[in-house]
């Protein structure tokens, strides 16, 4: 009996997301661990069984320098900055899209579902534009640093992805885009997931990070649900420092166009993602739109 | 997370199920206890919001006859067999679609789906041919005793179901046929039900009834899991016996014209549908045709 | 030759209405003579062939009493108001959707087409909110009287209506609507119908009453044709009094919200409808919008 | 009432013809009379807004005549046969497409309904072969006779027909197809409905002629309705003879391939479609397929 | 290797032309010279096949004139003005619609496509109102001369077209509208033909006419590419003079109201309108909307 | 002029084509450099422009090899067959996912159509079960070897590459497919684009290879044009041999399968898809079925 308790405290959370589009950027550990990689992907067609629109968006830096060693490559750095160039891209590409990407549709496969494998080329999904040059100090003089291969997502095509999400298919993006004349440029995974929630128009934004959710300087309190006037006064008040910033303020910017809820939750344990959707509490932290932010 | 786990075992269910439609015969306590109405239809909410097509077909005599008695009218009986003569047949009518659906109806859209109420005349739903006379002793002196207002379904049009199943309406139907001129006839929720399962092709077809499922004629055996093969012998070496015995050929009608498993649980207890239905060995009886049956 | 004649003064009409949607409320005789009801649904099923999308919305107040008294309950009047308690509801159920609605849908079917009845709970058609107590002198103390389950319409959902329509079907609907807890209320069938009207755009609504059309106070004269600023001056200058307000007013809320005209023709009659509709003059009252106010 | 009455009696008419093909060859004095036109459309119109998907088929034999005398061309005969010439062939298109058909068109918008014209290269509508050379005797020698640019249709897609119906329109069709090699065929008008009828898989097939229906040789009886078997009984006995044989045969043909009634009516006379379709008895002849045919 | 580099280089321009809609105004020799009314209608059936939506429009007056003579009518002028009289308007009718519009579809099914024949009464496609009675001087007095059946557009109805071209057909339009009543009226095929490309918001308009293009006073000067600005510039200053500025301002109209390119290119010669659309500077003269001018 | 002529000479083929689905097998030269490989695009950009629903497929090997180097790896082969453990897996998936197919992709993006790359695990699109181990003499010892992660397709599901193709995507496959566990499996890309081409029903099946066409063993003579019979017969005399075999059969075994055409051309050269497929006598080898075979 203690079962069906379970799926009845889940319905009115089934009702509440029927129909509604949910983007999840695959990122930490479970882009690692083969056994965690499992009960996300578990998680991800229960998802869409249950009447989600699931698109994932993966990351997979760890991997790529792994595999630019084994190459014997050396990654470049320049004043503290990494640079991104021929040989850098292509096995950039080789490795999330020919490989991570790879395993995360087949496991969809395994578990019952079916995964459609995408980047920015396929069907003009995402172009980008060339992430300016930044000045930095190599020894101690100021130089205009070129990145490489390195973009900034400027336009997302979601037709694609709706046609997909339609026939009941479930995208899996790399974080690759095209610019206008068809060069691949390596993008941000954390921010190209944000860019494709907004342009489609999505429910939910979930990043599957490496963190427990966002907590204070001291990590001494995880804040579970937040408002974004709350989340921009913690971060002006100081409380709220360092990786978190950029990890909160993709969330921001997906609230600030038309996305209801994003979510931080850790990648590492297993089934976060259900227990932070399906649960009143959650485990990571949810941030929504304050009242009074006039939408 | 343990919640998690009971999601992630009804997950190959679930799958399983997708798109497939059932037709669920509401009988017994279902229909009489309010808070076991509630939990049944909280099942039935929740199968079709995992992605079942779900068609309740609901019974309803007790209150028919507790009705027709707060009217001041006498049953009529001849030689052990009901009459349904003109009062009865009003009284039937108001007391299944006036009360008795309306109520259900009403329950699935307090529980988040909606339902639409139907009978035989709806959309021509379903025809029906009045029952024949029964030959029964009247004292010592064989009859033919004309049954009144009762009939057997002869074609159920499943056009205005499918319609709705297909625009995510929970259809809910009361057992009243008309025939070729229009007049309404009572005919038998549980050969109506198995009528529908078959017109629709369901995949499920599932009494909920007032016994835990099929047992022996001592009722110190139930059976889980029957093949039709192993029914059929069942029957003929006497082994069930009794009520069990239409119950049971009603779901061998169901079984031998398409529909691939037939249930049998015990609509007196909470959410059993969904312990049937979600669970490895059941909880009542699940009966599917025998493999070297040919089909 | 006659009835050719007839036809092709029937073809402008025709041509005019197709495709148009009209809501109808059966009234007065046409709910209680059968053999007007043939007639009446005659007329409705004739409407629907020639192209017209139309809707039905049936009363029965004088069954629902006559019913309750077979009951052996008593109506109960606070104040000069009808008090709608539990036993109340419970009869105007099953009068209404369990043998009113039934019979017509049933003559729907044996006139060639088909009918689908409906009430508030289905598909989540008619939201209502309990109507609030009425201050009314019982005695000579006034007193705050709480009318019981009766509601005002605050939401129609006309999606499953137009669903229904584009398939072939003729709704007919009963006027129970339901609370946001799924509770029922009983609600007025001639503002529920207006309501409807509205909410589907309607071209046409008919008040199918027991008068032969809106008359002034020494019922001298019957105004065939009014706009509606000349029935607002009627009722302001005390021409149009007692029991034709309200159904006037009905008729002009209808009106001031998109729908084209109003009809009031006597149900009481043969073939009203069509007499109504396919005659340059009409036998009823027709209203529609006064080209000056702006619409 | 009496026009009431009228409507009453078409409604099982309207009921039964709804949704159906009717495919109508207009000829006789409808195509010369224009009063008789005028009435003739207005009871296609009629039809068209009570459910009917309406073809029209044209002749025009004498207009073509009248015009090439009008052109100072003669017309040529051979041994009894008439000779379409290159003048000839395109007078005939002139005077079907440019004039008669135009004009039939026109007059569908003016009774309110949309009108397409049609020919046989429209749509690749209508393939034709060249009719084989004929023998004849021109004196005393018997001669081969090529007839000139005149076919036999040998194939209708009927493709854009269908298109062009279910959005609404009434095609109406000149006696002109092609051959393979896009040059244009005379064809006969009373074989191209037929065949169209056939392609469309039409319910009715009206033949608007400038007879009163099937008759005898003595012309004392007109059969108002036959069986095929009867038809075929009465032409090979002898009792149908000369003009009316090539006429009843093009309607044989049309029930042995699928078209369930056959009707031929008087086209010089008011009315005559409604008449004949809308009453019991009808006033031409309704041909149907013999029940013991098989079929 | 030559062909396939002809292919790339059209490649660009079939891109860009892809499933855009083009209207092309049939005039000058191509309605004369069977061989170059060959090519034409070989470029028409190219375009089709590779992406484009093409509308035709043809003109006819000098067959008309042809006609009127071999009829032995004479033409009609009041002050140097052609009156249409009902004679006239019936040889127009037969020699575009009945001829003309025939042959130039049959050439469409010959080279692979298949056109449809349409004029102003086909689906309501064009409602013209009769031209206004013009001031002429007859000897020295002034009188107002009534053209006849003449008129100017002022409706088209689209969705004809609209459903053919997404069927793939080629729609071919003759220059005949009709009245409120359905009366035809002659109309300007330059003038219909653009307010066809206007009403379909076509990419282009072609006129193909019996000139190069647009030339200077002194025809010593083509212009290949004119902006809107441009071209009223130099009717302004009378650099383009005469016959050319009704052909350039039915373009300019077109401009002016959505269609993007306007070309004007000889008729007389062959394949000009894929030597026009298919390479970089063209032939004829294409006319755009100036940057400048705010849309 | 003259590039009006290709045009009108590739209009046959166009109308021939027009919506036919092509799947072309990209390999050779056209795989390895940048040039060709541009031309090839440009040439499949083409036919999608011009109305052929085209699908690519294509191998990879050299640069799989080239890349193992790279990456330190030794091909492993035991009695001459290579093995492909995990590591060549790995690196095969990430070179032809990873690298080919993105910049084949892009390039489409670049020529102004829209790609999306698959292999099998998308949409389940293509499973293959392991090949059985091989006997081989290792030294003088016979024995079995297990060549890894290799497989031949069983199943192709073609609903994803349809749903693409229905919405004008040019789907670019490349050859890895999954078992039932979802484990990748490495597949030979000839028959891999034989197996989708007999799935799709393709009209034609173009391998880009690096020979001319189909030769005689003393390669002095191209077979341009060959029936299946004719074929079949050049293998059996012996006169076609070696690598020139298993290329016919792939083709052979489409045609034996539904596709209507089978093409052998040098994808070391520019524009030999065009050349082939739009010139009368092309230039490699065409194969059709044989008049004879009773297809």
């Amino acid at each position: 009996m203690k079962r069906v308790d379970v799926l009845m405290e889940a319905l009115p959370y089934i009702q509440q997301f029927h129909g509604k589009t949910i983007v999840i950027k695959l990122g930490g550990h479970a882009m690692i661990d083969p056994a965690v990689l499992d009960t996300v992907i578990q998680d991800v067609v229960l998802l869409h069984y249950v009447g989600l629109r699931v698109v994932l968006v993966h990351g997979g830096g760890p991997e790529i320098t792994e595999k630019m060693k084994a190459l014997g490559k050396e990654p470049k750095f320049v004043g503290g900055l990494r640079i991104t160039d021929n040989d850098t891209l292509e096995v950039a590409q080789m490795v999330l899209v020919g490989k991570i990407r790879g395993n995360i549709v087949s496991l969809i496969t395994k578990f019952g579902a079916k995964g459609v494998g995408l980047a920015g080329q396929d069907g003009n999904l995402m172009f980008a534009k060339k992430t300016c040059a930044k000045k930095v100090f190599v020894g101690d003089k100021e130089e205009e640093v070129d990145l490489g291969h390195v973009g900034d997502v400027e336009e997302v095509n979601p037709e694609l992805l709706i046609g997909l999400l339609d026939k009941g298919y479930i995208p899996v993006i790399s974080p690759i885009a095209i610019d206008r004349k068809g060069h691949s440029l390596n993008v941000n995974a954390d921010t190209a997931a944000g860019d494709i929630a907004i342009a489609l128009g999505a429910y939910k934004f979930v990043n599957l990070s490496d963190i427990d959710g966002i907590m204070n300087a001291q990590r001494t309190r995880t804040y579970h649900r937040l408002t974004t006037d709350e989340a921009k006064k913690l971060i002006d008040d100081g409380v709220i420092v360092g990786g978190m910033i950029p990890k909160l303020e993709a969330c921001l910017k997906c609230l600030d166009n038309g996305v209801e809820h994003a979510h931080i939750v850790n990648g590492n344990k297993d089934h976060t993602i259900l227990l932070e959707l399906f649960t009143r509490d959650g485990i990571g932290t949810m941030i929504k739109k304050s009242a009074d932010s006039g939408l």
